[in-house]
């Protein structure tokens, strides 16, 4: 793999690469399954629990991947990133288990749990407004301060080429699916299944799911080109981030389609989880479900993998329990 | 293993019968760790979570046993019982899959998602007050009026039994561990515990954790008889009855100690279980973390198994949110 690769280069080969190398620091998560869950969407549902990962999301893949590959003589300066929230924790555990500094970016908005849990790894937070715009530009004052690598959560081929290997995962651990499903915010996940997905499985649908409150990946594969909003609001806070170039080639060449969910929809299927998988997970990882109760005719009768992205909650603040 | 044999008959042998006859009818549930929980309590946690067990709990363990074991000409009339929650929707369960009727007899004030649960695997619902006296009375008209196979939820040698194939899985499955602590009701768990543990790892301790609202367990042991009491109030809702003389001749035989924990420590402790561990229990689970806290020089430095009972909770009212 080149240093610095760009989204059209990388290969089934890189995401080996990857799983090799990241395999000591990560967990190979549980698939876990309801009956009630598949009676009522009348799928064959296989939940890959990434809430169970290391850092309780699937973002410690592609940080890990990024952080190990890293060259000697960049690790004094370590590495720097903005993040809604789990990639900073992801890579403030990474970059923990390989003795190096990690500043993150984080909005003031973000969870109490998410910086509780950076600071837990040892990472530095500089707080941001909740937008893309104030959240790049303080970015670029941490950046130039520290001088350290910059792992982007989701545009950076080194992270993408990490979370491709939770659906060979998902592949190995269910023996094939009709379709992958997995929340899209910047695309990583998205991408990282469709480089694996696409390579390993060619016959396996790929979709998307989305807030309607944050539905910039939709419109974008409908237009056919990037929309980025600034300041999109949504209980899903994992998802507020636009496609940048990298993911976008991999959405607008590999995924079938992008479905949406409304706020009501997506707090529903995130409480029928809690309830029937016993699992905690966070709002932007039930947004898949929601969309598979939305369109049964889609996924009835098919063998479906859905990727539960993470479970980094405020205990405190549960969606069902407001007003 | 006899029809109705006493607790002092059964053997290691019955336990490994009962594993045979349940397996296609339980799942072989998975161990889960967190790093944060054992650098808290100094100890390395192994949580057995029986909250993915089929319905939700341990109890299908020994409901499948009693149920899958019952001679042919006793099946047109069912079994019945009377049950906190968790024996009730595991007895509806297993008398579903062997499609036979189940009579269950279910205080008032047992939480929505239990008794939605007990419908929903087609099992019959009589309601009483939430007392030991009621429970029983109410038990008697039942029993009499459907003429069904009584399965107590934890006195029963055959649900005992069944309940012993949880640690003969959690022993293969951490390698051997210095002790093994389960909360304390009943004493349905802690029984079957003592049956595997003492045959097949003699050097293990077996602790049992309870309310101290509702510490007769705790009394009865240090007094060397059993003490019942009538309608103990605590969060621990599957933690409510006293034991009985099967389960009371594993616990003053082969138990360590039992230890106890405040309402306030039980609703920390299943906090931060779902926090970390990113699972869904019942704050009866809860209850050997906030001991195992609460006495840190008993575990310190020790491989412990903690049984994590049941995930059947309502999610509208959970304790940590009140007033």
């Amino acid at each position: 793999m080149l240093d610095h690769p760009s989204a059209a280069d990388l290969t089934i080969e890189d995401m080996r690469v990857a799983h090799d190398r990241i395999k000591p620091h990560i967990r190979r998560t549980t698939v876990m399954a309801s009956d009630h869950l598949n009676d009522l969407t009348g799928a064959q549902l296989f939940f890959k629990c990434e809430n169970f990962q290391e850092a309780g999301a699937f973002k410690v893949r592609g940080a890990c991947n990024a952080v190990f590959g890293l060259a000697d003589h960049l690790m004094p300066k370590g590495v720097c990133t903005h993040s809604s929230g789990n990639h900073a924790l992801s890579l403030s555990y990474a970059a923990g288990r390989r003795g190096i500094p990690c500043n993150v970016v984080m909005p003031r908005t973000a969870p109490q749990a998410k910086k509780d849990a950076v600071r837990r790894y040892g990472g530095t937070i500089t707080e941001c407004d909740p937008s893309t715009s104030s959240r790049e530009a303080t970015f670029a004052e941490v950046q130039a301060r520290t001088g350290g690598e910059f792992v982007h959560p989701y545009n950076d081929p080194r992270v993408i080429t990490g979370q491709a290997t939770c659906s060979a995962e998902l592949l190995e651990q269910t023996g094939g699916m009709d379709a992958v499903i997995a929340p899209i915010g910047g695309g990583g996940m998205i991408s990282g299944t469709c480089l694996t997905v696409s390579n390993l499985a060619p016959e396996t649908a790929i979709y998307a799911a989305e807030p309607e409150q944050a539905d910039d990946a939709y419109r974008s594969f409908k237009a056919g080109h990037i929309i980025a909003d600034d300041a999109p609001k949504t209980v899903a806070d994992g998802l507020l981030v636009p496609l940048k170039e990298n993911t976008w080639h991999f959405v607008s060449n590999h995924v079938t389609d992008i479905f949406t969910a409304s706020e009501e929809e997506i707090i529903e299927a995130m409480k029928l989880t809690w309830k029937h998988l016993r699992v905690v997970m966070e709002p932007s990882s039930a947004v898949p479900l929601a969309t598979i109760l939305k369109n049964p005719e889609v996924f009835r009768g098919k063998r479906i993998g859905v990727i539960v992205t993470g479970g980094n909650v405020d205990l405190d603040k549960l969606p069902w329990l407001k007003g």
